[in-house]
């Protein structure tokens, strides 16, 4: 017998709640009952999103949104700031590069957040840029960039902000409106707690003016054709249905629980989880943590790819590996969306039995005291 | 009490089978067991493509393909011939426009097929054609186009064959190998039984050829990066889990039925209902008619946007009505997929129902018995 435990930082577990929405028969969408349900998840998604502003639905996976961010909003010859301090901050610079968008990269050591004086100076030296593009949590290393900050900047400066908000819209504090971010985008299965196959984008005025000088070819990805459309509660073509009844079945759960208490609860899982590695004497990769992920160094001596690969297998229990030149070097806990206290417990629980299997020394028993602690004391 | 059935030429019905394996628990797309369930599904895609290469599977809808395969294997400044004989031919037009690519429309009367001696002609007028872009089956007018006879002339003229087969790829008949199609595309939710959300696309060595060479812009839908991940088991971007899932089970219910029996049965399912609007007085819109959808003439005198309407919110079936310049001028019933004999009759009565209600005059009963004789009696 075997039962499995995801705590991949993408996809994450879905609510039963939502598997049985998902499983209704499907909708043709050219219907009003569609229309009720569409309009209904897009209402919900403004209240995850934090906006007034409409937030329209792509059938694709996060990057599908992030392409839609920079070929509607820019155009080719134009230079934009890329954060790059993980493999998604490349993303966005390799975006760039495909539409012949100029980027200019600040590359920051992975593992730290990027100081927003560097920000403010490279947009002094290059004041032809017309955006800053970075993640608000860095799923590859874990970070969380200082979104708050670099917006104000950028409003500063006049130059659009452009958000990778995919582990971090519904995961912790993003104010789109209040903090004026320009474009947020956002994927399903993450704090949506549903399967891969949606994304979520949400522009400010000013990028819906941006996108109207856009000269980037696009179809597929017409942010302008969408939202005619998604006004009227359709879509520009075919939608994913069935994951668009299970979103409207996962922003209830959200609602219900409270925005504000989700962020909390994400909060206390991700310090119970970092604290747990620290009591068993590991140590954090990231600086700047997000409440999304934790990622933790592999200790010297222990083969990292191992941890992983024997906690999936043996154990049931997925838990993500490091990505490019992180790989091997460390391993990552998610803790966002459909995750309680006793699912952070297992988590930590199977790190000590594998590092254990694998001749780590250390005490063991420590690090599930210490998320105890942390869970059920404060 | 009410209960639903669903008629429109996509999405089409899923079988319990495939949302029970949907509603399996999520699982994470690196790792070993879904590089099982992911392979499983590329061959079972090879099957019903009814070729030995690589179908790449893309998280979008059936159009993202189409942009695909336009942005991937052709050039701005390349020239191309649509043929637009309907809502999706003319959507071939728009996306080559969208990437600087110049159409070489040939305009079909909506209802018709294209004539093989007029693209023939067109090819021979301009020479520089780099390749022909149609529908094996034009979904919003039910129509069949000469896809084998297009191809042939297409390797005889030496340009490529792009054909949209989101309505035809295990609806009848397309050897995509034997016939030397180029580029064939589908979608989920079709006679593949699934919900919107994935696209698949099999490009020839010839298209692989030619897209070293193209110069558009592309980053999701990046064939050969795609390709290059899927070869190993993977996808370039996050895939769409459970759709996937869901393939595999599809898929697996095609190879039982057999895809010849497949075929059979929709051509089978498709004349039932010609003979049956047939009998009860009506005209059918195709001249060339398709095994996925029929397309039926709205009688005169009767208001053709009442009948889908009338039947989806008071019988709970679910048909289409015309797109576009065809709105209210015709209805469509989709015989695709998840689709028996026995929801054949139940179509047939529920329009002969509608259309009472509506004081159409005909003899009813008529079409029920016309399509029993057809479904049984043969």
């Amino acid at each position: 017998m075997k039962k499995s435990y995801l705590f991949s930082p993408g996809p994450t577990p879905v609510p039963p709640e939502v598997s049985l929405a998902m499983a209704q028969p499907i909708l043709h969408h050219r219907t009003s009952q569609f229309t009720e349900i569409f309009n209904e998840a897009r209402e919900g998604l403004k209240y995850v999103f934090q906006t007034e502003r409409d937030v329209i639905i792509l059938a694709s996976s996060g990057t599908g949104a992030m392409e839609a961010a920079v070929s509607n909003v820019l155009s080719p010859g134009d230079k934009a700031v890329c954060i790059r301090g993980g493999k998604f901050g490349e993303r966005w610079a390799e975006i760039c590069e495909s539409y012949g968008v100029i980027p200019v990269n600040i590359d920051v050591e992975w593992g730290e957040a990027v100081k927003v004086e560097e920000v403010a100076r490279v947009l002094e030296a290059n004041p032809e840029v017309k955006a800053v593009l970075w993640q608000a949590s860095e799923t590859s290393t874990g970070v969380k960039h200082p979104t708050e900050e670099l917006a104000s900047l950028c409003r500063e400066k006049g130059v659009l902000s452009i958000v990778d908000g995919i582990t971090a819209i519904g995961v912790f504090d993003v104010k789109t409106d209040q903090w004026g971010l320009d474009v947020v985008v956002s994927g399903s299965q993450k704090a949506f707690m549903l399967p891969p196959g949606l994304a979520f984008i949400c522009l400010s005025e000013k990028a819906w003016e941006a996108v109207e000088n856009s000269k980037c070819p696009k179809y597929y990805f017409d942010l302008k054709k969408e939202l005619n459309n998604q006004k009227k509660g359709q879509t520009a073509y075919t939608p994913a249905v069935s994951l668009i009844m299970g979103l409207r079945e996962s922003i209830r759960l959200i609602k219900e629980e409270g925005l504000e208490n989700v962020f909390k609860r994400h909060a206390l899982l991700a310090k119970a989880t970092r604290e747990a590695m620290k009591a068993i004497g590991l140590e954090l990769f990231s600086k700047s943590p997000s409440e999304a992920v934790t990622a933790v160094k592999v200790p010297p001596g222990i083969d990292g790819g191992k941890i992983p690969k024997i906690l999936r297998d043996k154990y049931g229990v997925v838990i993500a590996g490091g990505q490019a030149k992180l790989k091997g070097k460390i391993f990552r806990i998610s803790h966002m969306g459909y995750v309680t206290k006793f699912d952070m417990v297992l988590a930590v629980s199977a790190v000590e039995g594998v590092l254990k299997e694998l001749g780590y020394d250390f005490e063991v028993g420590a690090g599930v005291k210490r998320a105890q602690e942390i869970l059920w004391g404060e």
